[in-house]
């Protein structure tokens, strides 16, 4: 289906509830276990999430909308979470998460954007010329990329426990392609 | 990690509410839209996690107890929920997994199950003798693969519409191992 503005800040608000719901007080055993060396636990993509907000979707419409392909964006940096992260709890990181999603979104509703809008060109460092639209579509596309990762996370944690009911589990068979 | 009883309540006790905070009053256009012919929408997976909890799960977890490997389960109707689900809205199916999992999670703690009782051996009508142990394990591992596949269906929709971003977005890659 085509992107529609409506439909990606209908799923942008309800991705923080719905982290919140899976997570908020799960023992650590599901949320703090990653998939081995070098991946992410549950902690690790809430607090992704978080530094996207910050740094990547709003700051990208807001260079798209002042500078069309003028200026690139920046380079997002895929380990910015770790310090921002570091000492919190899962509880905080879901309130700010929270918080700094509905900020977003604020925002974003507050552009007004009309379609000639969402047609506008921006550069991205590496993909080149992207829309705002795609820009958006992507935004709600990541969250759903991150809650697929989130799944696969803490399955591979009852790997082994399902036993032979592993060949029946898809998210058992999910080759880990969400990046990191 | 080894299957802990605790934990795997835990996480059953959170589905309901996850899935709730993320489909309730989303648009059709992300419930209701699958990824292609013999495919399921996030609508058909509520109503399979329904007809799982009334026929599969724990009517199987009694079976084990009450026969051991002397009786074989049931198969389980993978097309059960269709029927069920029939002229119901996405919210009626919700507050029905929400209160048959919660019956269901009623049930397993009355049964009050020892360490030896997760031991017991039962008999899986394809996979052949599996524990108790690993039929809960399995019960949490399905919802996730269930998430998994929801999160999948619903960025599917916006393939076209991210762009670019399709290469950077995991989801978009999972060759949608979950069956069906």
């Amino acid at each position: 289906m085509e992107h529609n503005l409506s439909h990606t800040i209908s799923l942008l608000t309800r991705t923080p509830a719905a982290l919140n719901a899976l997570l908020r007080d799960l023992p650590e055993a599901w949320t703090s276990r990653n998939e081995g060396e070098s991946t992410w636990s549950a902690f690790d993509v809430v607090g992704h999430l978080i530094h996207g907000e910050r740094t990547d979707w709003m700051p990208r419409a807001r260079i798209v909308l002042q500078f069309g392909e003028t200026k690139a964006f920046e380079p997002f940096d895929r380990g910015g979470h770790v310090r921002e992260s570091q000492g919190k709890s899962l509880a905080q990181l879901l309130d700010e998460f929270s918080h700094v999603r509905s900020q977003s979104l604020d925002e974003l509703r507050a552009l007004n954007l009309r379609p000639e809008d969402l047609k506008r060109r921006g550069r991205h460092p590496a993909l080149g010329v992207v829309t705002l639209s795609e820009l958006l579509a992507a935004w709600a596309a990541h969250d759903l990329t991150h809650l697929h990762q989130i799944s696969r996370i803490m399955a591979h944690q009852y790997r082994e426990a399902v036993g032979p009911w592993s060949a029946y589990l898809g998210v058992l068979q999910c080759a880990g392609h969400s990046s990191p």
